[in-house]
């Protein structure tokens, strides 16, 4: 029967670990992960490997969770699958299957111990600010919106303290699910450029802690808008308390860029 | 009475004519015209315009109706208003009046003749192209997915056939509400840029057809494609007719850039 011929050549296989590459735009979903009664790129993912394979198929790992609103140009995760289907043959069904908001821009073999979290060596993400008393209609959903002149002379002096290796306690939300003990990262670089009125916060780091990025925006930010000194910033790092840090900034300017393995 | 002075005063005034520089992500409207039962820009501008002015208030003309799914980056339209309230004032009011995906990027104070569509000199319209086998989540809604490689080259020797002064009634989709008598038109430049995946048109005419941009656009596509010559594009122009010369590009990649006056 052909059913059971296709099983029986399936299970002959040896099981493959298939990297994705994916971009989305977070203002479609409740974040990344499956959550009961709101739609998640998890959930979108799983749905059309499932069809694709014919079974119901997890992915084993994201580099990491993206909160609501939250995009990604560069997600990466990974599952396995005993199917014998091309990679090529792979990607696009997903691409077919996938909600317009999600895209597979690269499907790959990777060995049988690559973990999308665990083996991730760095991640890149960006952080957009719209600086202009007008909102962009454009940049709606992609960009914080601040309406009075930042300083970007001042938030590049922040970017340079914020730079290296630090116990980033005070840029850390508590996690409600995770408690962070090691706080300590590597921030290898933090880059702030202006271009017209959009602002690109650009931050690296072997690994980030919870809602990081948008803390050091919102910090980056605050100086900017002369809300806080360039001086005082070395002393927020150093109190390791999130209570010092000033503001985060809203999730629809953050994009997960690359991750590094 | 506070009210009546109010009117007495206002009525003193002399009638102002103000222009009006609009942003707006055209996916979430019905096209620039009012119409019933669907959102368009014009009720919402002139909603908002109503509940600043404390009256029903008309805007006298817009440079152009936008189609369905067509953005705007520099749109002018112009009303009249006894209101003694600041430019500064207005532009900020209807920005907080309406939605999230229009905005009064300028107002300024115009002589009582201006009419935003009789006293236009000339238009700039862009066409952008999303040109890679995947989809772009960013470029979802304000770009053509194009999934086969486009041949710019031939693209550009096409808008350069183009470009002039010429009858496009082949490129003019005709449009019941009013008879194209007069379809010659200056078009002044045309040109094709790719930067990355995106290929943006940038077209620049005394004035345009209706659908004119999104028809060049279709036939440079076709040219880029492979599915028509170069050297049968000027037998096209010549033709005079729609049905000669290709496919009308979609919507969601057109913007109004601006107008000059």
């Amino acid at each position: 029967m052909p059913f059971k011929s296709r099983k029986s050549s399936q299970s002959s296989k040896s099981l493959r670990n298939i990297a994705l590459t994916l971009e989305y735009n977070g203002a479609d979903f409740f974040g990344f992960q499956r959550q009961p009664n709101h739609p998640s790129i998890q959930e979108a993912l799983e749905t059309a490997l499932s069809k694709l394979l014919n079974r119901e198929t997890k992915i084993t790992a994201a580099s990491g969770r993206t909160d609501t609103g939250v995009h990604a140009a560069g997600q990466i995760v990974n599952f396995k699958t005993h199917s014998p289907r091309s990679l090529e043959e792979i990607r696009k069904a997903l691409n077919a299957l996938l909600p317009r908001s999600v895209a597979v821009l690269r499907a790959v073999e990777m060995p049988a111990d690559f973990h999308a979290r665990y083996s991730a060596k760095g991640k890149t993400y960006e952080y957009k600010i719209w600086n202009h008393e007008v909102r962009s209609t454009f940049w709606q959903g992609r960009a914080w919106h601040v309406p009075f002149t930042l300083n970007t002379a001042k938030m590049k002096q922040g970017a340079k303290i914020l730079e290296g290796r630090h116990d980033f306690r005070s840029f850390c939300t508590t996690d409600p699910a995770k408690k962070e003990r090691d706080t300590v990262r590597d921030l290898r670089s933090l880059k702030v450029v202006k271009k017209g009125n959009l602002i690109t916060i650009t931050a690296e780091a072997n690994g980030f802690l919870y809602r990081m990025v948008r803390n050091l925006a919102g910090a980056l930010v605050e100086l900017g808008a002369g809300k806080m000194e360039v001086s005082s910033l070395k002393k927020v790092l150093e109190a390791r308390s999130r209570s010092s840090a000033g503001r985060t900034a809203p999730p629809e300017g953050l994009t997960l860029v690359s991750v590094t393995y």
